[in-house]
């Protein structure tokens, strides 16, 4: 007994020191997001080792069942502190990857299995064979991937392991990120560092981020990544670039992702030296059939394309007098036989009319309904200016049955403020979703969400949901911790678009954070409110697009001078000594009439539209009076102050949870809170400023007054702002 | 008994557990750099807790000795697996950082510390006040500072720690890193992401990595740090930008860094509003007065400038027809009362005299001898041209006696293969701190090292080295492991420029990769060969500047229409039908006339030229004899030839570490030597197939032709290089 004492002894000196050594590379940097396994308390880790001792994943399984099991293991030893065995054979408790068919204990199941949607998975605690269970079961590799992942959230975020009977499946056939990361390795509208695509080193180096990457969207379900920028070049489709497209294809392969490439419209002209790239040009046809084929037989499970055409001086089929439909065609009939998809994107901000620069989406799209090939989704932004804070859903949603549409959301935050400001995005993908266009030719609610994700027309379209990716080089992937949790909404949403902000919200900071109550409810409710504090601060009761010029950060209210109307902030708020807001109703541009009856009737009229959305359709006095009895100047100036207060009490959160949070994560945050909390005065009283300077009003009793001049405000220029 | 087994094996089970959580954050991913502190054998890691178990510092220690002893703390935790005690009684075994008067124990070593040179140090293992001690003194809290790193490298590199008896000073006054970071976080001829400022988040968030940046300086004796490009913009000395510049001070303060900025000579004019930025403008100089004293309020320890003027563009006092001593004096001036220095780069690389772009700076700076201020270092990079793989030392050292000439090393490997290449600068440092300018003047011999060290004068002028840097945002710092070695080997040469390149590659290895012999010795030869691997694969027998345009990676030996004619590779080489080679004898441009007459006399004849500059003198006939007794055309071929096996030779040295060496680096290493192969075939065939058009002679017999036609490798481009 002594001997082995002193052995004990010198082994847990051993495992000490080995400790100590370790403890560098333990700070809490951001880099496994939310797939950290933390240590769970030990009763439940003794309890998941019992449970979870042994992986059995049937002999032939192929890499994405591999990769499954990869994780289980990664998940277990860092949950249970054991690293579980892998094996094939039926003896004692075990989780078990199990397709139909491949167990003859799990038989009973098949029949289950079998009827799963594509990616789609149950969870399972039973007894099978005379052993206590727990099967990960699905129709496909697909699902034994995703299946794997939703047990280890399941097991971080209190899920009763023991009793656990869960069935999942994807709503959406295309659940998709976009990069907008160029070729030379600078991101547009990227707050995060560089792209992770090192493309000068791509084939031949590959970084372990690449494998890391794909793991994070595996674990959400995303299966489509559209590797660069929509405002392409032509060279991404080079004969000596596409290996390098190839090799980021063979790291995201086994964690379920094909890789897209956004194309340049021009390409037939620019890289294949034709005279033009006309789609009616049997050359041009010929030609992206070609460099199609070419791509194919580099990688032969190659997602598709990506195209911005006619948008914001991007080439297209308007050049040669054809539409988009048309400008579509050759390279939908290429990738067609290959089972490639096109995304034909209908943000067309286009150098001609802008009457009002919200309709035209919707001209330019809807009159050709029915006109698209069966491979193409035409992917449409949640609101018909751009990412805005607050919009009104799109009013192409539901206006073009006999096409299919495509959700595109962006998750950076180029009006949010970029990866300084927290402002989490799951309550404003919600309110889109939920939003009802009342559009006819469906069953049931006629929800955003419903019609996107198919059930409103029942019809086994291609369904597709899009997010403007918020992923660079930066050690913790967003730019800042918080900004991870808007990738997570948007995968989560786009594997199923009815889950709850809030919900989600919670998921995360339970996998993040792994704090007890009441930090964890604390983390949330400020998550839960902070898109509206961003709302308040920057563009309240539904005003737009007041952002400085070219960056987008701060306040340029007063710009007015750019070369296109619609470029101005003037053009968007249209304040003047009489009133403020742009009116869409049926005395204005009239845009309300894209809408459904129901929804245009409701936004033609100020009385019965909500004050969040206001001023976006309508031009009102300044004494207008709000539903909430004030008039509408200080009740505007209330939406600033209350914008403030609330990134104040966000700060006032946080502060509370030092000491909860590890160190390095509450500092950052903390900074960003601060800076926030001075942005958003900055915001409020730079805009309080402007207004005055047109409306001529007093400011109502006790008001604070801007701290600065208007002038000091115009002159604050940002330099070298990403 | 029982009971304390049972309590052993819960405690050892919960170790267990911390310990395989922990293990994905040990990847060897290149972060610590050669700080990595990796557990000692458990003899000598017993050895040493026992002798390092407590560390001293006296009270009222400032925050260098704080840093020193952080950093203490670090080390012996990792190397011995136990965290030392830090205190300030004298009891028991311990390591004690130690200034003059300090500890009464040590008093008979106050006499010795006193006489260090700022940043000196003594490292004693010895008996005192009855306690066995390890002595980390110095005169100041930076020696301490650099004590604690040398004594931790000693641990690391087989010094008998039970008996240590060194002392060392650094050589030069100023040890310097040039970041050519833009204000847009874009890193000039950078290779490792982006720059590690991320200038927007600044001052509000601060990254963890600036102080591991610090560290890694500290170890190595850097004190200054030019935060931005040469290349600068105005606004880096803006109001609304210098607390960002203020940040970065505070944050490498306690690790003995000062901040340096390269402004632009132009800013009076386009910052301030001046009608001109004329030195001889009484407001220009008023200008600069402000502004330093402006700089100097924020940052009480600012370092200075660092000017680029009249160079490719750049303004310059030219412009307004003074000289180089005219257009600092304003700048010098104003920095002169707080301390500040003044580096002015001798880069001229002018619009006008295009005779030979390698005699310009000499013209240009050599007549001025005497007329800069004191507070000004004229920097000279190594050679007359560019940072080419090999080129003989500048003609300006030893040639301004009365100014003082600081060193200017690039450590990012423009022209040598980016971060892509394995090649160690040890040698081409060495190589040229070696060469004897044989200039008159001084005492001793006049190698450029001790030229610039000033031992050669003795004059106790202000001296400094000076690396362009090779730090980004990649994890790994360096954008590849290797390359780390090349900002320790100049950061030690720099610290002594004695110091032996082999020698500092073994220190480097030894604490990088911690592997046993011959392992070590296998890198440390691998490393000590890779850049004339280099130079015979890209520029053999003096050929220089050969490579493709703008970014300088791949071969460009044809280019011939860019528009002024020493922007042409074949400017450099001059190949024809008759020979080939740069004439810069007396028969030809003169250049050597501007080296000392013994120099002059050497490299005025191709008989007395070593071969490895020959052809950077001399313009010689294909047919010309070669010491080696070979005709110069298959000469020529022979060097690259033996380059590429070179490259196989280090990729087959590396292939057998596998297993030895962790699998992360092991894999990237690898990945890099294969491209770096491909290359080396790529420019040996690509060069022999130009030259080869040129002067229509048939291979020798036994020669591979070149892979492609010469079409081929014209047209072939690298898109989107970084």
């Amino acid at each position: 007994m002594r001997h082995l004492g002193s052995f004990l002894l010198r082994l847990l000196g051993g495992l000490a020191t080995a400790l100590l050594i370790s403890a560098p590379g333990r700070a809490e940097d951001g880099y496994q997001l939310w797939l950290r396994y933390a240590a769970l308390p030990q009763a439940e880790a003794t309890a998941l080792s019992r449970q979870a001792g042994r992986v059995l994943l049937p002999p032939k399984a192929g890499a994405m069942a591999q990769a499954a099991a990869d994780e289980l293991e990664r998940g277990i030893a860092g949950l249970s502190g054991r690293k579980p065995v892998r094996g094939s054979t039926w003896q004692g408790p075990a989780v078990v990857l199990a397709l139909p068919g491949q167990w003859s204990a799990l038989q009973l199941l098949d029949a289950d299995l079998k009827a799963l949607r594509e990616g789609g998975y149950v969870l399972r605690t039973m007894t099978a064979g005379g052993q206590r269970v727990t099967v990960i079961g699905a129709a496909s590799e697909r699902g034994l991937l995703y299946g794997s992942f939703a047990w280890l959230r399941a097991l971080q975020t209190g899920a009763d392991v023991a009793r656990l009977d869960q069935r999942a499946e994807p709503k959406f056939v295309w659940r998709m990120l976009n990069h907008w990361d160029n070729l030379d390795r600078t991101v547009e509208r990227g707050y995060a560092g560089q792209s992770i695509w090192n493309w000068w080193e791509l084939p031949d180096m590959r970084s372990t981020r690449y494998r890391d990457y794909a793991r994070a969207n595996a674990s959400l379900g995303i299966n489509g990544v559209v590797l660069n920028n929509v405002n392409s070049k032509p060279e991404v489709l080079a004969s000596d670039w596409l290996p390098k497209v190839a090799a980021i294809a063979e790291e995201l392969r086994p964690y379920g992702q094909k890789v897209f490439l956004s194309v340049r419209f021009s390409s037939p002209k620019e890289l294949g030296g034709l005279p033009n790239s006309d789609p009616a040009n049997p050359a041009v046809r010929a030609w992206w059939q070609a460099k199609v084929d070419e791509v194919y037989r580099l990688i032969p499970d190659f997602g598709g394309f990506l195209v911005k055409a006619n948008s914001e001086g991007q080439p297209g089929p308007h050049d040669y007098g054809r539409t988009h439909a048309e400008g579509a065609a050759p390279m939908a009939d290429a990738l067609r036989p290959h089972g490639g998809l096109l995304v034909w994107r209908a943000f067309v901000y286009s150098e001609a009319d802008a009457t009002d620069r919200a309709k035209q989406a919707y001209q330019q799209f809807v009159p050709w309904d029915g006109q698209f090939a069966s491979n193409v989704v035409v992917q449409v932004k949640n609101g018909a200016i751009d990412f805005q804070p607050r919009e009104p859903f799109h009013p192409m949603f539901g206006a073009m049955p006999k096409t299919q549409l495509g959700m595109e959301f962006q998750i950076t935050k180029e009006y949010l403020g970029f990866a300084t400001h927290l402002a989490y995005l799951g309550p404003m993908y919600e309110e889109v979703l939920r939003a009802d266009t009342h559009q006819p030719g469906g069953n049931g609610p006629a929800t955003v969400a419903r019609i996107l994700d198919g059930s409103f027309y029942g019809d086994g379209r291609v369904t597709m949901m899009a997010g403007v990716a918020n992923v660079g080089s930066e050690r913790n992937w967003s730019g800042s911790h918080f900004d991870q949790a808007n990738w997570y909404v948007f995968g989560r949403m786009a594997w199923d678009p009815e889950l709850k902000s809030d919900a989600i919200a919670r998921e995360w900071v339970q996998q993040t954070f792994s704090v007890p109550q009441p930090a964890r409810e604390s983390i949330v409710q400020m998550m839960q409110g902070s898109r509206e504090a961003v709302v308040n601060y920057m563009t309240p009761l539904g005003l737009h697009h007041l952002m400085a010029t070219s960056h987008h950060y701060g306040p340029g209210l007063w710009v007015s001078e750019l070369a296109r109307p619609e470029w101005n902030p003037v053009y968007y708020h249209r304040a003047d000594k009489s009133g403020i807001g742009f009116d869409r109703s049926a005395r204005g541009s009239q845009a309300v009439s894209q809408y459904a009856p129901a929804v245009a009737a409701r936004w033609g009229q100020p009385a019965t539209t909500e004050p969040e959305l206001l001023l976006w359709f309508h031009h009102l006095p300044w004494d207008y009076k709000l539903p909430s009895g004030q008039a509408l100047w200080p009740g505007l100036i209330a939406h600033y102050d209350l914008g403030v207060q609330q990134v104040a009490a966000m700060r006032a959160r946080w502060a509370q949870l030092q000491g909860v949070i590890d160190p390095e994560r509450f500092a950052d945050v903390a900074a960003r809170l601060k800076a926030q909390e001075r942005d958003a005065q900055w915001w409020r009283d730079a805009s309080i400023a402007y207004f005055q300077s047109v409306n001529g009003l007093p400011l109502p009793a006790g008001v604070k007054p801007p701290a600065l001049k208007l002038e000091d405000y115009k002159a604050h220029k940002l330099h070298y702002a990403p």
